[in-house]
């Protein structure tokens, strides 16, 4: 892990990193915030967040407003990029913003020419915090959180890995991912065309067929203003499935808010305070 | 004006507009945050907020994180741009991030090319808030603060006009741009090559000069890790020249803390609170 820039923040410190992953077999870049009590010694729990369409690792630390909270709860923040990066790696062809470069959708590609780079829900759900929990002053305590195709990708690492995450939480989620125009174009090009194998990368799918007796819960705020609402997100969707399984799980829509990080920040505190709770 | 965009944010709304400046001769854009007591009817105080170098409106409303506390506290806030825009504007000829365009320093320019439109000091401390008290549900009262460029922009505009403003405050402020590179290149470029005009634009020779018996209250941040603190910022002149004039002035030097947002962000809320004392 090489150490590529520290800013003190909150008491504590927000720093980017860059390492070699064998997943994605680029060099990734991921950003961390370390609250106080993690480098006095005392390990600390880990909330992953996963950014959107578009995002790297700096979208979230720098327009969230997470880190007062985060400090006096004591827990650190990783934010990483959202697919893999560099001049080798395959882009969409018609550099379209949601395939791609920016768009990796937490999914391991199948498909050529993707399949190399594009494995991005391994790289997230266990060689990242694998090194994380190797070289940073934290426990092993997990909470997986996350915006827009982020939010589908908490849910989905959050739902298929019960006892490695102790709580979920997503803003705005691309709920159900087989069913909308962005889930459909990005599981097609890393997927394949035979959308029976999409189904392992879908909350829905996921909540219905998840019959263990570890179930974390899940917090999801959805502004009733967001543009993508009603042909992206789908969180009547999710709730549905939630409730079919008996799965513990919040849906708050929160009347005039949109898609962008304004309202992230508006409720980025009781998100954290959620998660605090499974935490401890 | 024009309202370019809104998103509603910590129960109030964050809103973009664009206007023809009679200053400035081009059309500038500003952001503004009216917390819910503005939209219920009742007129709430405002805080300007003044970017530095290279910044434009958004850079405080998007990293800030000060929508929480102005919300509590009823404040509105206003972020201008940090110069005159668009393609008929002369900027520096060497495309420096440090004059011309996104460096107007908020003066009044009396040199060609320059003085025809980066009439900034005008625009900031006139033509803006009468813009903004003409059209919006605020009040008469007004604070002022800023960062870094923005930071000398608060201190003198606050200083010069000691009856508009009931509190000035600043994180990392050219102090003393007389004696600066940043301040004696822009004020060359400006101002002219002669230095007393720079005076008028200069905090610590306000605060010297100043005898009237309205002395607006000063609170200036100061990150010790800020990698511009001995070359162009030194607030040890300003404190001096505080301490010498009898002006109500706090200066805390904040161990470990950079020049960026992340610094801003930490010490925002003590800002706010600062500023509501003097602003009910």
């Amino acid at each position: 892990m090489e150490l590529l820039s520290e800013n003190k923040v909150a008491g504590g410190w927000h720093r980017r990193y860059q390492h070699d992953s064998l997943n994605t077999q680029c060099k990734m870049t991921f950003a961390v915030f370390l609250p106080e009590q993690a480098l006095r010694g005392q390990p600390v729990p880990v909330l992953y967040w996963l950014s959107g369409l578009t995002c790297n690792d700096e979208n979230f630390m720098q327009k969230a407003g997470a880190f007062k909270r985060a400090s006096e709860l004591g827990i650190a923040i990783v934010a990483p990029d959202t697919s893999p990066r560099g001049e080798a790696i395959p882009d969409d062809p018609e550099n379209s913003y949601d395939f791609g470069l920016g768009a990796g959708f937490y999914v391991n590609a199948t498909q050529a020419p993707y399949d190399k780079h594009y494995q991005m829900y391994s790289y997230v759900s266990d060689e990242l915090p694998t090194l994380i929990e190797a070289h940073l002053p934290v426990s092993d305590k997990r909470a997986i959180a996350g915006h827009s195709m982020g939010g589908h990708g908490a849910l989905i690492i959050g739902l298929k890995n019960p006892t490695r995450y102790q709580s979920i939480s997503a803003f705005s989620p691309i709920s159900n991912p087989v069913d909308c125009p962005w889930g459909k174009k990005a599981f097609t090009g890393y997927l394949g065309a035979d959308s029976t194998a999409w189904q392992a990368y879908d909350a829905c799918h996921l909540l219905r067929q998840n019959e263990g007796d570890k179930k974390a819960p899940i917090l999801v705020d959805q502004g009733d203003a967001d543009q993508f609402l009603t042909e992206q997100l789908k969180p009547e969707a999710l709730e549905q499935a939630a409730l079919a399984a008996d799965h513990p799980f919040t849906l708050t829509m929160q009347p005039g808010y949109d898609h962008s990080y304004f309202f992230i920040s508006t409720f980025i505190d009781s998100h954290l305070d959620f998660h605090a709770q499974y935490l401890k």
